[in-house]
């Protein structure tokens, strides 16, 4: 169900031949109103692909009726036939649905630098334009699939309405965003700007905070729509509460299915003298391959966790820092306290604490080890 | 030779027991004078080993008469005691040399939160103390190794004076600086100001544009020494420059010895607006997992290039950036041009080429591939 589980939406998932697998490649998402209000975050990359360039043009007005999605090439890089590309499909999409071309997002997954073949777009969206439907929810999840090994889905339910979400993504997982597309739905009455207040409060402490290997994508959008199709206007701390939840629970669904990992990793930040000095250590310990390369072998390397702190400008005291693995306290004020023997790697998840001992803020960002399979799947994703 | 192929330096290496295998594990280097004038650059990181904190009182005042240097533990992270262990090292090279305890630097390597065996070790520098010869700069080099293949040295001549250097490092290779130790002597006469001037000089444009791993080390040392016995004050111009061309060797030599790496990569970024957004670039680049993954795979993947060049603030038109892998321009004014399977990728060294069309600024900056057996390697370092 996920995104078609609020009123007012329906949704498809086809095969448009994109894919030399012939699976599921082209999912769209139409909001049937009465409300068209909404809200979009797209990737910080100041390289984006031709998708993001035209729907960045189409959410400016917080109006959006569908957004159409494919996998099997990223349409990045691929110049101006592939900005006309996008544009085509858009157009495409409008003249199927009724309504009008700058309403319709697009979004695009899977290699840079790869033209699609714009025939096979456009009879995809043809093919998933007649098979629209309140139960299309599931197929478009799965189409949106690249390197993913399950479709990502997610429902929340408020006071008589629900909001619902899905989301693609398997690496190259970064702030902000991480490579990801995600559709998130409501069936609330929420204006526009509110959507925008309450998507950007959520996905700050979700998908902004994942950090599977520190690369930040070319294509990362999105987008929540709501149709008002409940009449039910919720109290904005209600929804931007539900909102984080569907956010946070598909950021951990991507986390689980990130490339090739064998654990995941919360690194939790306590009394940072600011929320931002916990989410710049934090990031900071995310990104060491050494640490990452460390839990993957199981040895609880504190010592690679206090060296990548040290690499930060955050505020505390060099000789005065504590760090936990799984709960066991190894260091203690920057000297080894417990015996690390004691901590068990074995489990999937672990969790890192770090005490900065300046301040009363708190962070937790969440990454994945560094693995042979990691290195094996992007060394030959492309061949 | 190396290090004492200057006048004026003798050296030695000895095994203090602090290595399992029984190896060379201590090395100690002797400025014999006329001159003392020194100058030392350390690691950024903000939590520093114990070694580190005590050398960088030893230089204040431009003048060292001594370096010892341990492999088989860091002394980082080892609190009160282990800086006593510093201490109690520097205080026994003084009485042994004849020299005082703040004229010695101290260096260890090896793993974090490690105690060395204090006893070990002042029997060590007693044993190096007595085996002080002209002739002691290979076994000096090393002495100092830890999970290198290979010792580095270097040795350039001038006009009647020399340099000679030793380095070791093998991964946690990062500015600034790498994760290495390195000593560096001359006979030349150069006060310590300008020995400052022409180090930081070099240092910057070599060390600290090698980025094996993203990961800042917390012992790195460069210490150089300058005896005078030579009688001759080179122009600062040509000192430094024989001296980038030491630090640049060293450099290529811990470059081509990174753990497990199976190709070198050589990333240089023409036309910036600045040198400062030339080496932002290229780091970008030099960090991406993706990108690494990609060249362990012999896949010449642009798009993660120009994805990671997206990611800074340099200054550039992301619609016109060219790239090229190995000469192959794979990449112009930001779409597809040459054919990618015309770069061949088989051999170690590769070159990849940024054109930002933004101003006349360039520089270079060299990382590894990311394989299995960095994977490897750095999953079983400690255990």
């Amino acid at each position: 169900m996920s995104i078609t589980a609020p009123a007012g939406f329906v949704a498809a998932g086809v095969a448009a031949g994109l894919k030399s697998t012939g699976a599921k490649d082209l999912a769209l998402v139409v909001n049937q109103g009465p409300t068209y209000d909404s809200a979009t975050v797209f990737t910080a990359n100041r390289c984006k692909a031709n998708p993001v360039l035209w729907s960045q043009e189409v959410v400016k007005d917080g109006v959006v009726r569908a957004v159409v999605l494919n996998s099997g090439g990223a349409n990045c890089y691929t110049g101006a036939e592939g900005f006309q590309t996008t544009h085509a499909v858009a157009e495409k999409v409008a003249e199927q649905v009724g309504i009008g071309a700058i309403d319709v997002v697009v979004c695009s997954t899977g290699l840079i630098g790869l033209a699609n073949s714009r025939e096979d777009l456009l009879a995809g969206v043809e093919a998933a334009a007649a098979g629209l439907s309140a139960d299309g929810g599931a197929d478009a999840a799965a189409a949106i699939m690249t390197t993913d090994t399950v479709s990502k889905q997610v429902v929340v339910e408020g006071a008589g309405w629900k909001i619902g979400g899905m989301a693609k993504g398997a690496g190259m997982l970064a702030p902000q965003l991480a490579t990801m597309l995600v559709v998130i739905t409501t069936d609330a009455v929420v204006p526009a700007a509110d959507l925008d207040t309450a998507l950007r409060a959520a996905t700050r402490v979700s998908f902004d905070r994942l950090d599977s290997d520190g690369c930040m994508s070319t294509n990362d959008t999105v987008t929540l729509m709501a149709s008002g199709a409940s009449q039910i206007t919720p109290p904005l701390a209600d929804f931007t509460q539900a909102l984080t939840q569907v956010c946070t629970e598909l950021a951990m669904q991507l986390l689980k299915d990130a490339e090739g990992a064998d654990h995941e990793i919360a690194i939790t930040v306590l009394n940072a003298a600011s929320e931002d000095d916990a989410v710049e250590v934090g990031r900071s310990v995310a990104r060491s391959n050494l640490f990452k390369a460390a839990v993957f072998g199981k040895d609880p390397n504190w010592g690679r966790v206090l060296a990548s702190v040290g690499t930060t400008q955050a505020a505390f005291d060099p000789a005065d820092l504590d760090v936990a693995m799984n709960g066991i306290w190894v260091c203690r004020a920057s000297t080894p306290d417990q015996d690390p023997s004691l901590v068990d790697l074995s489990a999937r998840e672990v969790t890192v604490t770090i005490d900065l001992k300046a301040g009363a803020e708190r962070a937790t960002v969440w990454t994945n080890d560094l693995t042979h399979a990691y290195v094996h799947e992007n060394s030959a994703y492309s061949s």
